[in-house]
């Protein structure tokens, strides 16, 4: 359990300001749910050498064992994830040659179908080639920029683009399944609740009671609808090795949930 | 200006799996920008004493000025944040009278709309008026957990809920007039320009030349549309005690780099 604890890491100035809305971190949480790993932390930081280099830092002693990082790894000047990373794990950028060759094919096929005249790789260009020693690219099938794999003692270091697009494809095809393999296959498995005519006052010991009985199922309460109406969604979490152990557990866990609110004279509706 | 220094802490498991768009943090980043803030970090953290206790300490270590916390603050049992501040100043968590009286009066006023039935301050809901020692509670206008300000040291924490209607009108009512009491009345401009028809490579060291000389506007580039097509927008900021200084600035700047592209071949279009 301790290999699927990870961290996310979003990087850019866009954010910090407020112009963007982090959809990023959202999809990269919940495809990381799904595959049975831990998300524990997700941060943003400004386009910063050492304050991406801090965050990487402070990630690996909180006991990250994969570190996802998202933005920052184009051409162009304010693009200082990789420089980042380097400094963080104290590896010099070297012109990966890998890299070079996903970029030139990519080139290739750009000007095959007429999308860019020049195919040259500018120094500009090589940029993106230059990665933390050590590192292996990621093949980008949607974009330029190559990922990110460095392995950095027990921690997996993975960088990707900030356009959605890139991010997610690089994520399913090329780091679906490292996860996969360190991880193992677990599966991700939830349920929704509808509770109402009960006052959250009395919930609160009820859920208790259910959450001692099944320690692998997480319960979370939602609050809806107008206050003080007793509106509450009740969200119920967990992940196992097999599908099936998964939905057993929130099947028992609810259905004792659902008990315990029908005796209290209150309602519960699945959603 | 080290007096404007922001962190952006939200709380909450189901952000870490990616049931929940952070929008909170957009919105709070957005709004500290305008005001003039600098937010410099946002961290998001599961429901956990010791996790967000840890994630406040930290910010203070960095140097936070200002930590503003959302999430956590209902009464439920998975609403932990006041234990986790309290946790990092080591103070006690203290019933607050003040708290108490803004509840009272709230449970009122839904009473006599025929909204809730009873005003009776269970232990339960007395647990939203528990905060940390020398704590001050904000006033909620759109619900019923009052927001919280600790002064710590030279550090303001603020804590306010998560439902995006009371976060929002918490901050605008009773944090807006605290920060522009701290750091002044500041204001933040930004312009954008769309960039076409110039290579990358010969944009980025014009750029470098124009950040040089206009040192209190940042510059971000954005890559647009299809790879190697070259549409970039940029996206030029400042912030400063006068409105008309900070668009000075920015006019400044965007017009030396429109000279330059226009010199380079390529072309500039307002957006």
């Amino acid at each position: 359990m301790n290999d699927a604890i990870f961290e996310i890491v979003t990087i850019g100035n866009e954010l910090l300001i407020g112009k963007t809305l982090n959809t990023n971190t959202q999809w990269l949480a919940k495809r990381i749910t799904e595959l049975g790993g831990f998300v524990k932390r997700c941060t943003s930081v400004r386009d910063n050498i050492k304050e991406i280099g801090a965050t990487v830092n402070e990630a690996i002693k909180r006991g990250a064992k994969w570190i996802i990082i998202c933005g920052g790894l184009g051409s162009t000047f304010d693009d200082l994830t990789l420089q980042g990373v380097a400094s963080a794990v104290s590896r010099p950028l070297v012109l990966n040659r890998r890299a070079v060759a996903l970029m030139k094919r990519r080139y290739s096929a750009l000007k095959e179908k007429g999308i860019v005249r020049i195919e040259k790789m500018t120094p500009h260009r090589l940029k993106m080639a230059m990665l933390p020693k050590g590192s292996k690219p990621l093949m980008n099938p949607a974009g330029m920029a190559p990922g990110v794999h460095l392995k950095f003692n027990q921690v997996n270091i993975i960088c990707l683009p900030g356009v959605p697009s890139e991010m997610q494809a690089i994520f399913d095809e090329n780091v679906v399944p490292l996860i996969r393999l360190v991880i193992g296959r677990r599966y991700f498995y939830d349920r929704s609740l509808n509770v109402t005519s009960i006052v959250e006052s009395e919930l609160a010991p009820l859920l208790n009671r259910v959450m001692h009985d099944n320690p692998q199922v997480y319960i979370k309460s939602h609050p809806k609808g107008v206050e003080g109406s007793s509106r509450i969604e009740l969200h119920l979490t967990t992940s196992a090795e097999m599908l099936q152990v998964a939905k057993n557990r929130i099947e028992k866990a609810a259905n004792e949930i659902s008990q315990y609110i029908i005796k209290s004279g209150g309602k519960v509706e699945s959603t």
